[in-house]
């Protein structure tokens, strides 16, 4: 059992619906539980090299953050957050912070890290286990990527949002005699596109995992025309491919393009157009997925993961990361949980009953 | 492997948001993947009853039904359904129907039944498959009180419009200084007000697990006083009761009444009021839980317990009951899923966030 | 054109959404616009009363408020805020305290006093304009029951949360065959139910302009089950009456009791069924009308408002209240909008909608 | 008072949340109160033209439509319903069928035909009543941009979803300081964007009624950042346009491609990256601020305009449009309501809000 005395919560990578409600777990779990000062870090780890960069966390700060999308910390997103491009000798050099940080760290007297990020984030908290840091990890993922956890927070409220686009765009669709091509986040597992178009009725869902054919949706197309369906709508990964082409999308690239300008949503709809002769139209759900208010469950989740770390870090259990198993909250390596992604089981009942609903998955 | 040739589905018990995405992907499935003839039962049992009680369920039949809250089928909701009042020789008595049900369900040459139904519902069914039906059952509730799963389609529904309350008396309860106490289905489990508290920033929570004391929860709201927090929330199970008195709801009785008049809440408000000088204010949610459009969740969940219902039955798999179990639907029997019905896990991590977030749990 | 150099904001009454809105607006626009100070008042006009009760309101206090219900300013609502109980010779006597409040907003030296409130509080406004004060009028209310406007902020929000129960009724209401009674805000004003009954799709409406028969309503259940529609809904007012009878209401009474036990509601849900023998339902939906987020009309209307009273501060145009009217804000004098409370009108279009949509008002 | 036997009902251009709520409004008043039979016109005036274009409406088909999106109708959206593309002679020619729509409604033995739709559509409505045909006109627009009436159904559906847009984009623009970039429907006029933008609190707002400078927008965003908002949020209409430019948006146009690929939206968002240096976003709201379920708003004054227009029809009021003012149903002619289309009232108050709360409209 660690003394805590004092810990740190800092937030990496894209922002998600529930990070707030961690933040707020770790802050009263180790204030009323252990009576531990917390520090929040600002910007990611830019927090531990500039000035400011660190503020003190009580109640106060963390009321009214519950309901609020987001994260009160701020956080940085741009690759590796160890690298910084500094100017010497009148030229721009990129340089490695990362001991730096570290130091800082220790100078700061921490007895534990609390990291909340995506896999990337993960992974450099596990770098920064291994030099030392007493890191305790928590998942963060829209997407629902990362491995060792059966779901992490900001998933479900992304999912809400996307199945409330597919229910809206169905009444255009029909009323139209319409194909709604709805692209959605999931640059390499397709979680959102397939549990959205199976709870909002799509006809055909294109993920990364299964690579499709053009001839197999238009035909999907066709047959419902044939039926006397006259419209159709697709919910699309970002990172859905064609069997025999590339993927196109660049997500939160350095461009300030619409997000996937010419992306996947774009190349399907084309095509369908083309083949089907029905008007089709695109729409690129985008940031709106990861804002806004977190639904009951990724609160709840949120609330549980970062009093989860808390009692993590008091036991000592550093280069650990907090998950859900069957529906308790555990603790798993993050080496062990950052070995193998999360993809969508191809074998598994989801898959299944997409297919049994009469769903295309683009690969018949 | 069952050679499914016609099957029937039948939903029992209160309505849950879901039900017609169960359906729909019983009647998707039964036709795309096995070709096989599908019946709906109307209100419960009581459709092998009655004349036009059943009727056939093809595409066009559930067509758009998706994202709509209540069941197409209708439901019976009345206790026993086998014990019918008849008029024998002048008087009114109450005789079994349970073999005439059984009889006409091999009359109508069902090769599987799909139960659809909370904890009494289950329990019938089992009887059912006892008495030689090929039953399959379909796990559901608001409560989320089933054993054998991990949680069934209904329940996050609920939740969200449990917490959406919370949020709305919050705004309230600030501004005018004041005990907002919101009760909560949950007769035996207090898993909505438990996680919807949480998940709200309630500041008491009191379910049936945990008897309470109310010199606690008054003790709390003095405390909230004392450091300038003029307000508090309270999220609290129908089902709640004191450590030294007894269960007070009636809900879904016989009477007309507003559901819980004179329930725990009002109590609970009253003896806040008295003690603690607070103005209180008491709301009930009863029905408005179980109605409405299902979220992502429950329509994601019941697709797929209603598509593997189907497969089970194609497997021969009766007295058996779909489940949700570490992110996978499978199969349990029946009879091990009723005997130990769920209740929350008073040693787990969800009870322990919810202590750690200085919420008091009435037992302090 | 008065020159502004300081003004002060109050709220008065219960909480309704868009409170925050029109209190930002009223910040933004005075230093803004005219470089003014603003002081918010708390609690009422308590605030005038206590130490700390005044708290200077710059861009960093109204920050963030715009989506949030409630007021940050508190109030105070218990009938006449002059009213006062002291303690005097031991005795319990109620003082008059207006001029001691009007001595202190002088000696405050206010140029201005926004007052957001509804029928009761613009009424004391009034008072405090007749005697010097240099009052503008924002009105507030739920019930759409302010005369002068055609409609204030904080109704439209309500209404979206009536007519949302409704649709949730509808689906637990069909499944079960029953008759749900959901009992609305509207003491003397029936805008709520109308508006939201119409708009959910309604089969009784029952509001206090129109005093009902309950033959009338039971014999509109009797009809719909004679043609097969073997549910209803029915939108109460909390201030509907039976023709024969009185209201029986005791909304914001000074007891915690849930809001109407034994209200109206509950009185018309014993009658249907008792005499149509359809299982009946009530729900007093209560609090949840007042809380959480503003909807867009209701936070650019109180944007709106806010602004607009500002500048008529400026132009010293005081006693006079904002008000909507024909799409725009205008002043009108504040004697002339409370002279006549608005009420449904019974000739109106609305009305005539309602009875042409096959909806019973109880008068048949 | 003319003798209403039969009328048609039919809806043109692009859909819009309350199309529904008119025709059963329109049904139901039809046979309640004259006893009337009512067909529905499927796909635009094209179901005068095809056989089976004529469906007949009785309670039973309009039963559950209030609370969808869409038009069960269908509709038609393609410039001039009257050009028909025809082979003659072995080529495609244009022909003008609108005398035979004419025959085909007098041969349908109308009384009166009940036109839903927009700009557009009305427009031909008028022609078809200057040719002899009993119209009477009910005004449907996203935009809000028909004149003689203060406000249609759909537009406050659409303002709610494009502020929630609002909502969401906050969170992500504060957490990675960010400009983000909704670009929102109002190819003519900038209601949505103006009111989404005042209810959301963005920073700033371009509409077509403004023509914008570059360096305003951009001035804004740096301002910002002195003061330490690191952030900014911009609502964008479609059809906002640069002083020192043209239009650049393609909404509904004939192509396949994301709605506004390269439109105004992203125009802006690479000139504020780049000058500023502030990491830009674009999301392109789309088609989906069109769909789902109409709010209570939206349902009661379509449920209103669909009665009032077979009020209108039973009074030979035909060439005549259904309209909203100052809060009552009326009606105005059609042409005076064609003659100058909607726009926002540049010295209207809402205007003045959005400049005293500090948003740049761009014209700075």
């Amino acid at each position: 059992m660690a003394d805590l005395k004092r810990i740190a919560v800092l937030t990496g990578g894209g922002d998600a619906p529930g990070l707030n409600a961690v933040i707020r777990a770790v802050v009263k779990t180790a204030i009323n539980e252990y009576g531990c000062e917390v520090l929040g870090v600002k910007n990611g780890y830019d927090g531990f090299l500039e000035p400011g960069g660190l503020i003190t966390l009580g109640h106060d700060e963390v009321r009214g953050i519950l309901p609020r999308g987001g994260t009160i910390l701020g956080t940085a997103n741009r690759g590796n957050p160890f690298a910084r491009k500094v100017i010497r000798d009148g030229k721009e050099v990129v340089i490695d912070v990362s001991d730096q940080i570290i130091q800082n760290i220790k100078l700061s007297g921490l007895d534990a890290l609390i990291v909340i990020g995506g896999d990337g984030t993960l992974h450099t908290a596990q770098e920064m286990y291994e030099k030392g840091v007493h890191v305790v990890g928590v998942p963060k993922t829209i997407d629902n990527d990362v491995g060792g956890t059966e779901v992490t927070f900001g998933f479900d409220t992304a999912l809400g949002i996307a199945m409330e686009a597919i229910d809206r765009l169905h009444t255009t669709a029909e009323a139209h005699h319409r194909v709604m091509v709805l692209e959605l986040m999931g640059r390499d597992a397709g979680f959102i596109a397939l549990h959205a178009g199976i709870a909002g009725g799509a006809d055909v869902i294109l993920i990364p995992e299964i690579p499709f054919k053009y001839e197999v949706i238009a035909r999907k197309v066709m047959e419902r025309k044939a039926r006397g369906s006259l419209f159709s709508i697709f919910a699309v990964s970002e990172g859905a491919r064609p069997a025999d082409g590339e993927q196109v999308f660049s997500r939160e690239g350095d461009q300030v393009y619409v997000a996937r300008l010419g992306g996947i949503g774009q190349k399907v709809a084309e095509h369908v157009e083309k083949v089907t002769g029905s008007e089709t139209r695109v729409t690129v759900l985008g940031h709106l997925q990861r804002g806004g208010s977190p639904t009951a469950f990724d609160r709840l989740l949120g609330s549980r993961y970062g009093s989860q770390a808390v009692r993590a870090a008091a036991e000592g259990k550093f280069g650990n990361m907090v998950a859900l198993q069957s529906g308790n909250v555990v603790q798993v390596p993050l080496k062990e949980a950052l070995a193998v992604p999360k993809r969508v089981n191809l074998q598994g009942d989801a898959i299944k009953t997409a297919r049994a609903l009469g769903i295309s998955l683009g690969d018949g």
